[in-house]
This record gives C-alpha cells, sequence and structure tokens, in this order.
C-alpha cells in the first residue's frame, strides 16, 4: 500500500500536474488524463486499466475510508493528501468525492496495429461523428459491459480520456482498447482490411437487429443522433436496424450500442 | 396561433407561476410541471403529449425561430413574451434555450385504473426504487422509442415530472402512460391481477434475456442499480439476464430497459 504524503500549500510543486486541470486543457496536453471519484479510481488502480496512473490526491476527510481502494495501488504510487481547501484551490473545480488521480496516455494506437492485435472471434465498434463526451462515455460504459474488443473514432469523434467521458463511461474508458483519427471512410478501409464486417447502424437499416446474425468479426458503426452515417459508409456496410414506434424516433446512440452489443455478444454465445 | 402577450415586469401577475420554479418546489405543488426546451416543447405542444399545457415563457429574442413550433399550440394558449433579463429574474435559474412552459399534471391515474385501460397486447415497464431522475428520464425515453404502453413507479421511485426527468426523456415522459406510488409488492399484485407476467431483469436472472419468449402482456421489472430488485419480488417473477463480460457488471438501469424493450418489442412484431 502506498503511504500517504501531505500537502499543505496550494504551491507544492509536487501537485503542479493538478492546477487548474479542466476538460478542455489537459487532455492532449502532456498526455495527461484526470480520473475521478471512488467507482472509477477502483478501476483505474485495477488491472483492468490500460494506462498508467501517475498519483493521486485526495481530502484529507477521505482518507481513512479510501484505505480499502489504495490497498489495491503499487506501493510507489504517490498519493498526496491536502485539506479541502487546498484542493478547492489547486482544481479550480469541485473535486467529485475527494479524490483524483491523473493517468499517463502514452501514445494512442492506429487502427491497424490494434485491428492486427485483435483475436480471431472480435466486436468492436467504429465511431463517426460522436462529439458528446456523455454519449462517448456511455458507449464505452456499454462496450465495456459487453466486452467489446476495441472502438475505433474518427478525427470528428471526441476523446474518449476527456474527463467527463471517463467519468460516464464508469472507468470502461480506460479498459476497451481505442484508436482515434482519421476520416470515418479511412477506418471503414482499415475495418475490411482486417476481415470485419461492416454492420451499419440506422433507422432506415434493411434489416431488422434481432434478425441479423453477426460474423465471427463484427464492426459495428454508428454516427451521430440526427444526421447519422454518411450515406457512402452504408452503401458499403450491411445496415440494421433498431425498430422504433410512431415518430419518436429517438433512442440515445449509447442505448443503442447498448442495445446492439447485447445482441451481438448474445448471438455469437450461443 | 396563439398570440403574444409581451411581459415588461418580474412583477407581472400573469407570470406568477414562473415564479422561482426548481426541481424540488414545483412538482407537486399545485400540480404543475416545467418544460424546457425545444424538442421537448415540440412533443409538449403535440398530441403525443398527455398533459394540458397551461401557458409558455420565452425570450423576446427567440420570438421569430419558434413560429413553426408554435404554429402547432392552440389559439387559446397564453404565450408570455419577456426580455432575457426579466427571464433570468423570474424563474431563478437560466431558462434552457429561451423557452419554457408550466403543464398541469392533472389527477395520476392509479396502478388499476391504467392496468384496466390497457389493450390486449402490451409492454409495461414496473419500476422499484429508482430514485435518480436522468435514469427515470432514460428509462422513459426508451419506453417512447420503443411503444411501451404503461409504466408504474413505486413510492420509492422518482417523479417522471420533474423538470430534469422531463428533459431527459426528451419528452417521454408526457408521453407514456404512468402510475405512481405503493410498495414494488402492491404493483406486482396489480399486475399479475391483469395477466400480466412479469419478467425481472437482473444478473442472477434464470433465463438469457435473448432466450426469453416475452407473452402477449409482459411487464418488464427493473430496480436501482447496486441493490436491484427485492428477491421476494424476484421468487414471484420469470428472472432474465442481460449476460455481460467479466466482472464489470456495471449497465446503466434505462439502457437495460431499452435492451429489454426492444427484445420484447421485435419478438412481439415478428
Amino acid at each position: 500500500m502506498p503511504y500517504l504524503i501531505p500537502i499543505s500549500s496550494f504551491d507544492d510543486p509536487r501537485i503542479e500536474p493538478y492546477h487548474a486541470i479542466r476538460e478542455r486543457d489537459l487532455v492532449g496536453r502532456a498526455g495527461r488524463f484526470i480520473v475521478e471519484g471512488r467507482t472509477v479510481m477502483d478501476v483505474a488502480l485495477s488491472p483492468r486499466n490500460r494506462f498508467r496512473i501517475g498519483s493521486l490526491l485526495m481530502a484529507e476527510s477521505r482518507a481513512g475510508a479510501l484505505d480499502p481502494l489504495l490497498a489495491q495501488a503499487p506501493d510507489d504510487l504517490p498519493v498526496y493528501v491536502a485539506p479541502q481547501s487546498v484542493l478547492d484551490g489547486i482544481t479550480g473545480f469541485h473535486i467529485h468525492r475527494g479524490l483524483l488521480g491523473i493517468g499517463n496516455r502514452g501514445e494512442d494506437p492506429d487502427a491497424d496495429t490494434l485491428l492486427a492485435s485483435l483475436p480471431e472471434h472480435a466486436t468492436i465498434l467504429v465511431l463517426g461523428g460522436i462529439t458528446n463526451h456523455d454519449n462517448v462515455g456511455g458507449i464505452f460504459r456499454n462496450a465495456a459491459a459487453f466486452g467489446a474488443d476495441a472502438v475505433l473514432l474518427d478525427t470528428a469523434s471526441c476523446d474518449p480520456l476527456y474527463r467527463k467521458a471517463i467519468r460516464v463511461s464508469v472507468g470502461g474508458a480506460l479498459m476497451v482498447p481505442f484508436a482515434r483519427g482519421g476520416a470515418i471512410d479511412h477506418l471503414l478501409d482499415r475495418v475490411l482490411a482486417h476481415g470485419f464486417t461492416p454492420l451499419a447502424l440506422t433507422p432506415a437499416g434493411s434489416t431488422p437487429l434481432i434478425d441479423s446474425r453477426p460474423p465471427a468479426r463484427t464492426a459495428l458503426l454508428l454516427g451521430a443522433e440526427g444526421p447519422g452515417l454518411p450515406a457512402r459508409i452504408m452503401e458499403r456496410s450491411l445496415t440494421v436496424r433498431i425498430p422504433m414506434s410512431g415518430d419518436f424516433d429517438s433512442l440515445n446512440v449509447a442505448t443503442a450500442a447498448g442495445i446492439a452489443l447485447h445482441h451481438v455478444t448474445a448471438i455469437h454465445a450461443r
């Protein structure tokens, strides 16, 4: 179990990485990301987390209660402990449940490297234009819940390691391997090159999801609520639909991902 | 199309119902609820909304842009228009996209009356201890998307007409008939009395959801994330599970509702 390092001043250089962290300025800068709260930290300190955690910062008031959590952490993990007043100053926002950590994202893999690493039987998600942090977080939560093997995100989609996306994913964003970047067309090229069958989810899909029999290597393609996937992408894919009632065509994209992942993994498990 | 009523002062008695509206103090008081934003208002002013809208209040700056929306509204609907400064004062919070409405909930039906009104083929949801507004909102969004016939909520669950629940439901809370109150045991009694087969969703369910063949009258039972449904409730139900991966047993309850509703309605459509 790591020992606790008391911090009494905002200006202590050891907590400099926590200064003024916010959604925007941390991600992509110095390759760091923020982990908040007990539930996500539980994932972050477990072997399920694919990333290295650099340090933790917690409120003094939480120190005892978090012992069971810290027991999983490596002995050499710096764990800084500060009064709430110091915490409020250093982070520039209220720390969710008095517990914060900084992770190091390392190099993101490219799509080809990631796809080449996957097993013969694999289910992946390909996201085009999912710009909303809640939706990307919700998709990663579902991807982790159903054991999806990887997620590819186009340039227009938001980063799964944004603070809010990690929190909404309940740590799923730390577990499911992903690659980012490139146009959705490029991602579809790579997916096809690696022998995946693309299944595009769209209200106009030719097959009801429940009747589709996804092959061993399936790539589920999801576009943003509203515009959806471009027609040229759907023309190169099998299209499936989730039938809905009347004119309330309003399934959340993360929920749609969950429904599709349930179907694919349940069929594969048969 | 209703004519617009200009309001220039915070103290105008016609907008008294909008004074200091907040989640807590409005719901249940005087039987009113709050509708916010364009997307939800679109539902609220359509025949899909089961409730009477008493008035609208909008920012002057929005007046022209909202004409297509107002064209659906009855001619005698009072539509108050005020400068943003007045709006900020009267409501005590920032109005979502400059558009607000007050609805009248009327009398909630009791579970028996609601169940007696349902058709021979019907799919309903029964919620036990769903206290989170986002989750209740998300469940109603999915219930509307899949055309669920009704939702029953026990005393411990939160009100679908809370401001945030309506917003998250994208108006689904205004569409799907519901009844509230009583213990979950009581709701299960009523559901059985009306010939519904209870299907309880639980990680320990005896049948995988995908293998279940829900009968014409199906009641999906959902408990809170974490504690789930009481054992005595599951003993009186068929139990179904959504198989998940490894130890990340963390599907959101609204997502689980969406997955189950998709399965039941897709099987019924065959």
